[in-house]
């Protein structure tokens, strides 16, 4: 559990110190082999959710880190709406865990670089601004992109080569 | 949990048959004084999976019908692919859950009514035929239209019933 912020923090600084930690997330992912995206639920600087991708660890397709570090800060709360959080997560959410992000009422998402495939915050969706919604989130990004990009990016490499080599060996 | 269905029925009485067992989650939720929405994930005539929605009465902003279905399916299957699986549910899913029948893999989602403010699968976006999305799903909409959507203008009228005699008493 992150510890509460300076409040003399710029806020690039706090967003940088919680995506750090997210990162460190997605690191818990790739040690199990998934793939490695991280997440934070945040507020008044204290972490009150974090989750890592899961899926083919629990076999669960909604076990996206968003959707486990909303569940788990809603359960901290004892409330569905997450007023006042901040969402941090390293890559950004697809339209299940945008609808998510939503429906929790999180003001905030901060991410670190864009999912072109699959983006709900401004690539092939941008939920975060559909003015049909009750709830609009504001939304920034390209915190630590480059670190969360390279780490995306290297997994993916890896795999491929895994597959290669497998294949060569049949 | 519902039998095997006899494989002489028609797709219609099938899906009607599931879709009152959907109604029968949905009057789970209602009990629990939650909006009355339920659902089903159907393989070769056996459930795999039900819910209601539970968003109140578990403090989860997650806890639709569909996702808790979905998750229940999942486990029971081992496998987050819910490959030749049906969804039934009694209202059209919202965008977070659309987004977790694609990433399930689901084919085929009947659902009993729209929900012009939110739905995701035809009302105000539709999801299931993105042609960006490395999965399409097959949508029949309307089986026990009018029962579900009597179902849930009565729930709201109520509430709303109830909202303005305590504002009276006030």
């Amino acid at each position: 559990m992150a510890g509460k912020v300076d409040s003399e923090s710029s806020q690039d600084d706090v967003d940088r110190l919680f995506m750090r930690a997210a990162l460190a997330e997605a690191d818990c992912a790739e040690a199990l082999r998934e793939v490695p995206i991280g997440a934070l639920v945040v507020r008044d600087g204290l972490v009150l959710g974090r989750g890592h991708n899961l899926r083919e660890t629990t076999q669960d397709p909604t076990a996206h880190a968003e959707i486990i570090a909303i569940r788990q800060a809603a359960e901290k709360l004892n409330s569905w709406r997450l007023l006042d959080c901040t969402l941090y997560v390293t890559l950004e959410p697809c339209v299940m865990c945008m609808g998510a992000i939503i429906l929790a009422r999180i003001p905030y998402l901060v991410y670190a670089c864009r999912d072109p495939r699959a983006g709900a915050a401004g690539s092939i969706y941008n939920l975060a601004q559909d003015e049909r919604f009750n709830h609009r989130v504001f939304v920034r990004e390209g915190v630590l992109q480059h670190q969360c990009s390279t780490q995306l990016s290297a997994f993916f490499q890896r795999l491929r080569a895994e597959k290669k080599d497998a294949r060569q060996r049949n």
